[in-house]
């Protein structure tokens, strides 16, 4: 587990961070919605193993490919039109460590803790606040629900090369899937209105 | 293809539904986000052939799990708290026709005033108008993304059973959520500030 893990502004268990306003019963009820039972948190035990030694590699993958698109490149520019190396390094190291942490942590209130405040740093709520920047204020949330498929799909060549069955790695591929969906859902909290949400 | 399919509400084409907000430039910029390319394309071609007979047994599946989810199952809820079944039921014929149509329609016009249609239905803006219902005004968003992953994952068993080789049925599992989350990320338009989505 990620305990000692020092990057900066990777708050996870920090006590500055505020509670989540979803409770423990509201997580689990997403939980059921998503399909997440315990056969996919045992899936993910098996997809860290395959994916924690190549989460730099798959986010330089999903770097590259939002590099190429117009619109979501634009998520990294500052005030100059040209992209903010700076922060798109800070914010790198806690997408490599989400890679792990997605597939390694206990679904309990620090991490859902995380996951909110993971939320407001897409939306204008916190975007550029942890790293003193001053990129645009959100990340679309079209833009962040589409790029879920990419997330969702590319893990698919570093499972193939793994050492499991076909079948496991349609599990795998499965619980990595819906892991992915419940951190959307929980992160589009701060888009929406409470009545919609 | 379905230009002949005459379902109650399912306006698909009709001349009565407004443009769709979302330009068909911005559709293509998601598709790209999503990376929905001419091989997803293809690929759901293949969905089609192996997921269209079987479209009602997934949404019979669906609507089970739902179903068994205290909060997901009020959205058909009448005013007397019990389901409302003649609800359920127009719904249901459409929800089959998309899983159909997810897989067969090109991505025109008509497809994106449809789906900015269906996006409205699951929000206050229409959630009951087309079939003059009472139930609750809104599918919290947390579940349309949530239940998203339950729609994503469980066409594997029919995939199983299908004369495909293992490459192409993840290549059709893949195109299959990629489709989902871009139909997921055109309905959300409706839930959220402009300058948000």
């Amino acid at each position: 587990m990620n305990s000692n893990v020092h990057i900066p502004g990777y708050d996870f268990g920090s006590k500055s961070l505020p509670p989540s306003p979803i409770s423990l019963e509201e997580l689990r009820a997403l939980e059921q919605a998503c399909g997440f039972d315990n056969n996919a948190r045992e899936q993910l035990r098996k997809a860290a193993v395959v994916l924690a030694p190549h989460a730099e590699d798959l986010v330089d993958k999903w770097r590259s490919i939002i590099a190429q698109h117009a619109e979501m490149k634009q998520v990294f520019f500052g005030p100059d039109g040209q992209p903010d190396e700076t922060y798109k390094a800070a914010v790198k190291k806690r997408f490599v460590q989400w890679v792990i942490d997605a597939c390694e942590r206990e679904h309990d209130q620090a991490w859902l803790d995380y996951q909110q405040e993971i939320g407001k740093r897409h939306t204008p709520a916190k975007k550029n606040q942890t790293d003193a920047a001053h990129t645009g204020d959100v990340v679309p949330l079209r833009y962040l629900i589409a790029f879920s498929a990419v997330v969702s799909t590319t893990i698919r060549p570093i499972l193939d090369d793994a050492e499991y069955s076909t079948f496991e790695k349609a599990e795998i591929q499965d619980a990595w899937t819906k892991s992915m969906l419940l951190h959307l859902a929980l992160w589009t909290q701060p888009y929406v209105a409470a009545c919609l949400w």
